[in-house]
């Protein structure tokens, strides 16, 4: 699927939201398909929602979801930051093989996650599925939006391009107040683009009403899905609670939680919304609602960063806090409402879709496992491994880390400036890469917080023979890891920056379009 | 109530459990009285439940009662260590009041909690109540047992009168497996009694045993009671989760979490069964049951310690660790299921019984609230203060922190070798004491951690006014505040140690009886 055309300068949002015709896929399917609505959050950490023991979060939606749910308490991420992250989720493939490495893209990336990636919107869309994003995409934009959603799958995007920090700043407030913007807020970026598929609708975005925006779009969406019979795939992936945090009229000041937590109460008011959506179109039995969040807690941005609980670090890292998400499965009448302590990830969810919907798996190498059995079945995960890439891998030193059962063996560890501001100095960004040999190991059932390094004290031959089965993992991982050559490396190129007024001057401030 | 008789040397465990018909008290009441469980854990951790967060504790009962009953957030004990906390929960004041200070009682302590202060037993009892405590008292032996739990409104006890692991080491585990107990694991010391009200029955206790025990006499009670028409109160202190864990073969090597894990799947287990006492009963409706922890935990264990999920440090101090505990208020159709993050304390406790009971209040100076608003009424709860004393208060210092609606200053911070092994040395015994002008200023709902200082930003006039109130609030309190005689200042007197053959030798290792 290549390029389709260039993005037009300019399309006004309300004409085009309000004639938006959604497009289906091609021909209706039997009706016995289930549904797929996947959630994701930003930046949120597995210790941030009150149904993960945060004592002042108010998230009555997912705790809902997760009290009638299947609640994951060991599910990571692909990677301890945004685009790796999602490039894994969307192929269920490593990051490293689809090039997404080192970091994150840019808003004037060359690179992108490739067309050549099969995404579960492609998997799902082959069977019949209607096909709907909302939110982040930050896979890449390329020239003339080659590398946008409805170029991987989805008959439908609404949403922005990359984080929504990435732009000049636009009066978001800072903590502490009234500080400057920092991090990757860049005067030399364009305001942060709405696009509407391939079509800049707002330019800069309007943050206090975005949510609302695509909740709507995310109801109507579901609203004809349900009209036209279709099973159907929407990813909502929410810029909640990814710093600097905003939210609608609605939010804004009501939380306990200051900024992060109206970000994270909004983010939950939508889930409430969708849910509702789907009751109220009678899909509810029909479709399988997945949550989780991309990477850990960005502590760095202190208060206003969320929280990995009693795990080690956040973001950026390869400790627990860096990968461990919160998740939960739900589906009323399919899944038994519980806890699971089973391994999973998000590269098992194109796995588990694709199985449900009795589609084709993708012909490539995968990294994920259908978790059909955890979330129908024995209880029992397939998944008996992770593994734990920084967000610049390399070939030479493999995986930093190898989680075995309950045993995690770190083989390398680095801090990460994500992970700044906590008391823990193993998490900051000036601690450097440390090579371990042995490994440092954990057993994360009674040490998840991995403080005590079971190879410190006496250990004997079973944490021995621990430490070889775990080798042996990560040796066969290793030999079947093929890292495609990297996106990021591409470089950028500021031309390719979205600007809704293409010839305007003076670049890139001029790109503005209400 | 003067000590009543010496402790009696042998008392064989099997007649006196089988004979004991259950002493009710003097008279009948209506039954529209209420009837009260207390479950009160030992050194379990803001985060080691399930329904607060971790990631791989079996909570099943525990949970259940969380979901269905009213779950806290901003719940503290009184102290971040033993037998303060309890003297305050029993009293419903302050430890420095009753003299329950510095630090523990020893076995072979003096002082105890002086028979003058009025327990929620003794109100409880004067308004024709049964009551009984099973477990930990750590209030004191004394003379011939004077300080027992029937000399403070119990009418029966079965229990150990201190913490089980001061005694010799008794060939408990300790961590890392195969090391030699630790703490205050002491060859001088008696081997452990289990006590029936004044009569030892067990000395060294049969640990593996002693739960089943605690259940058994528990069910036997409510039984008792149920047919008698009385109300009652139980005050279930568990062992559980204090170092050296143990736990009886239904669940020993059964939990994820090791030991630990172990230990508090059988208090959630014991939780679960006097709940079924309840219902076999037909006591749900009628009686309240809450759930709490006496203070943070103790990490100093590593593995075998506790969590404090995302909160500061643990046991010993007067970070949010060291004295927020989970806590459930359960009453099936009287308090509504939910979450509050209203401020309450174990303070409380005798305050909210009494007015639930129309009993008299003792006409002595509180330091509790009746929690009734929060349980049945508006939600609001009528604390906005806490204080926050070392485990060695001092009149010099007053309390090192104060809590004031969402805001907590801390005048002075303190390490704790309890506290030891985490990655925050702020948090270790070797951190000393320090006067912090102006205090720590922390913002716990947006910072629950206690990271962010706010007046090492550019605090705003209205930070400045926090402080102020904040200020005012400690004036008024500390001028009321009253610091009892020390107890525990009195000194040890080995002599006093329980002894089941009062005159063998040689001691204190001839003190066996099974």
């Amino acid at each position: 699927m290549g390029p389709r055309r260039p993005l037009p300068a300019r399309v006004p949002l309300r004409a085009l939201l309000l004639a938006a015709a959604l497009r289906g896929a091609a021909g209706a399917l039997p009706g016995a398909l289930p549904s797929f609505v996947v959630l994701l959050a930003d930046d949120l950490g597995f210790g941030d929602l009150g149904s993960y023991g945060h004592p002042s979060s108010a998230t009555p939606n997912l705790d809902r979801m997760a009290s009638r749910g299947l609640r994951f308490t060991s599910f990571y991420s692909s990677a301890p930051v945004c685009s790796p992250s999602r490039a894994a989720l969307l192929t269920g493939r490593f990051q490293m093989r689809s090039g997404v490495y080192p970091g994150v893209f840019d808003p004037d990336s060359r690179g992108g996650l490739p067309l050549s990636e099969v995404t579960v919107a492609e998997v799902l869309k082959a069977k019949g599925y209607a096909t709907a994003m909302v939110g982040k995409w930050h896979l890449g934009v390329g020239i003339n939006g080659s590398f946008l959603p409805i170029h991987q799958g989805f008959d439908h995007f609404l949403g922005v391009p990359y984080s929504h920090d990435q732009g000049p700043c636009q009066n978001l407030t800072c903590f502490p107040p009234d500080t400057k913007c920092f991090g990757t807020c860049d005067q030399n970026l364009v305001p942060v683009p709405l696009l509407w598929n391939q079509s800049i609708v707002q330019q800069p975005v309007s943050f206090p009403d975005l949510v609302p925006l695509y909740n709507k779009f995310s109801r109507d969406f579901i609203a004809d899905c349900a009209q036209r019979g279709l099973p159907f795939l929407l990813y909502y992936a929410s810029h909640h609670t990814h710093y600097p945090q905003f939210a609608s009229q609605e939010y804004a000041g009501q939380s306990q939680r200051g900024p992060f937590g109206d970000a994270l109460s909004e983010f939950d008011g939508s889930v409430g919304q969708l849910l509702q959506a789907l009751q109220e179109n009678g899909l509810l039995n029909t479709t399988l609602v997945f949550f989780t969040s991309d990477n850990g807690p960005s502590t760095m941005r202190m208060a206003r960063g969320g929280s990995s609980g009693l795990l080690r670090c956040g973001k950026g890292t390869t400790y627990e806090g860096g990968m461990r998400e919160p998740a939960v499965a739900y589906w009323p009448g399919h899944i038994t409402p519980g806890v699971t302590h089973e391994l999973a990830s998000t590269l098992d969810i194109l796995p588990t879709l694709t199985a449900l919907a009795g589609a084709a798996l993708p012909s490539v190498t995968l990294d994920g496992y259908d978790l059909s059995p955890v979330l129908f079945g024995s209880g029992k995960s397939p998944r008996q491994t992770m593994f734990f890439y920084p967000p610049s891998p390399d070939p030479l030193h493999g995986p930093f880390a190898v989680r075995l059962g309950k045993y995690k063996a770190h083989y390398f560890t680095q801090g990460s400036f994500h992970s700044d501001t906590t008391p823990d100095q193993a998490c900051h960004g000036l601690t450097p890469l440390t090579h371990h040999v042995p490994p440092l190991l954990f057993d994360l059932e009674s040490d998840p917080a991995e403080n005590y390094d079971l190879l410190q004290s006496a250990a004997g031959p079973e944490i021995w023979q621990v430490l070889k089965d775990i080798k042996l993992e990560k040796m066969l991982f290793e030999q079947h890891m093929e890292f495609g050559e990297s996106q990021i490396r591409k470089g950028r190129d500021p031309a390719l920056q979205p600007c809704c007024v293409p010839n305007c001057t003076p670049k890139p401030s001029c790109c503005h379009c209400s």
